[in-house]
């Protein structure tokens, strides 16, 4: 199956005496997002139908006791493979970064003149997370545009007051990122968190549009934060996924912040501090949190 | 796999050299059709979860020369199987004969007044074919009599000169019926076809919602055509799963009015003079047929 320990070798009832993370309908959304990843790395029809094939094979044996982006992992390692590119969103993401520049300057010259900056920090960090090419294939560069002139008027909902106070008690911070783009708003947010000590985790290797080093270092958080990568390829913390520099450094922080709702399906159940920033993508998370899709939403983890 | 000859033992790209008639993209929705069909006719998640792996591994290996609807026979016969239960459909085809019922004295008063009932009547047997609980599991009744209310101002495209030419020259009609609840609303069509002779073809066992000769008696088409099934419980007509009798009176047929996507599906290269008769249900469809999704066409086939 090329999943290693993760996929089961049959099928398996098991799986539903146990605490569900992947729900059944994830599995038509994965089929899905399969084939529009697929057309937009090739024009290979036979290729599409190849991995088309292969994910129906292995989201037929999948274990749903593991979280959806272990096979977005899966799905989008043998999409690099198959396509021989191994980093097929390369341009879109240098181009989602160039975009969220442009809008940067407005952005912070309206969180600096507010009374309160904080909130509106964190509503902007929120809204670059529309940048997820995972969800949504065809995103255009217009949407984003909107988007990011909205957020700072746009309701945001939950653990804003406990996060503003779990901030006076720490100093230093560990911040996971999630895409190219949004990393580019993530300045302004990382902005209010200094003096600080700021980690920025960026994905190991190539996943979606998902941040990598280069999209950090485009962003230039290195003027601003400690930069290291995560280890891995999967969207979103796959903690056993990630190396062990930076499973040490996640244990180690006295406070997390995870960007995007792939950190929220895989870090929910950790037991450190972490405070999830995310936009609200499909119903199944909309269910799970209490807010409807397309809501601005920071939520404390329970541990 | 359930399927006799029709699944393939494997992996294999000479589909990609003949015509496909399912699309890639019918695959995710097969995926999503299966899930809220199974969630439809039982509350267990075991069958759920047993179903969806059967389905993925089905679709896995399918047969892209094949229509759409042998996929649709193979997820409800599993469906039937493993519920225990025959004909999941029953009662909710019952419920949509009435509605249906219910509405006809007003479409009929309205046709029957008309300067050109002929074009109505065929609005009306068209618009009835919203009444399908493959495409949209959770249609409401209101949706339906919204839908019948507004359908006789609706525009109607397509070959609707043609088939108004092509009936002067038949005394006799093979209509093949779609969905329960639909099926009352075709008198207002068969009347107009009256005084020739019209068969009226339904399935030959339980598919979803689509009409058995049980519906076609609570439809009261006895007394006004003769009544046989096609001997299939795949929606639309598939040819050659269809019982010898049928497939003799579907050659002989000098016309055939075809109701549904389904049939189009199925029988769009048959080189019978057939009429489609259909609202355009999805994306692929809309595609091939030049119309949007919702519209009301009247399509004779190209043979």
């Amino acid at each position: 199956m090329g999943l290693g320990g993760v996929m089961m070798t049959g099928f398996d009832l098991r799986t539903l005496d146990l605490p569900v993370k992947t729900y059944f309908d994830c599995i038509p959304c994965f089929v899905r997002q399969t084939l529009d990843a697929a057309r937009m790395v090739s024009d290979d029809t036979v290729l599409h139908e190849r991995l088309m094939r292969e994910i129906l094979v292995a989201t037929a044996d999948m274990d749903l006791r593991r979280p959806p982006p272990l096979m977005a992992q899966h799905i989008h390692r043998r999409i690099r493979e198959l396509s021989g590119n191994d980093d097929p969103y390369r341009e879109i993401k240098r181009r989602f970064n160039r975009t969220a520049w442009d809008l940067l300057p407005a952005l912070k010259s309206r969180i600096d003149a507010a009374a309160d900056p904080l909130p509106m920090a964190v509503r902007a960090a929120i809204a670059g997370n529309i940048i997820d090419l995972g969800a949504k294939t065809n995103l255009e560069e217009a949407h984003v545009r909107e988007a990011m002139e909205r957020c700072l008027d746009a309701p945001l909902v939950g653990d804003v007051d406990q996060f503003a106070a779990a901030l006076r008690h720490v100093d230093t911070v560990l911040y996971l990122a999630d895409n190219a783009g949004e990393i580019v708003f993530d300045r302004l947010l990382i902005e209010q968190l200094l003096p600080r000590r700021v980690t920025v985790a960026v994905k190991g290797g190539p996943i979606i549009n998902d941040a990598l080093m280069a999209d950090a270092l485009e962003a230039r958080l290195d003027e601003m934060a400690e930069l290291v990568d995560n280890g891995s390829d999967a969207p979103g913390t796959i903690l056993d996924d990630c190396s062990a520099e930076f499973r040490r450094q996640f244990d180690e922080a006295p406070m997390v912040i995870a960007k995007g709702q792939a950190n929220y399906e895989t870090l929910s159940n950790a037991p450190a501090p972490i405070f999830f920033l995310l936009q609200v993508k499909c119903p199944m998370i909309a269910a799970d949190i209490g807010q409807p899709v397309g809501a601005l939403v920071l939520k404390r983890s329970e541990g």
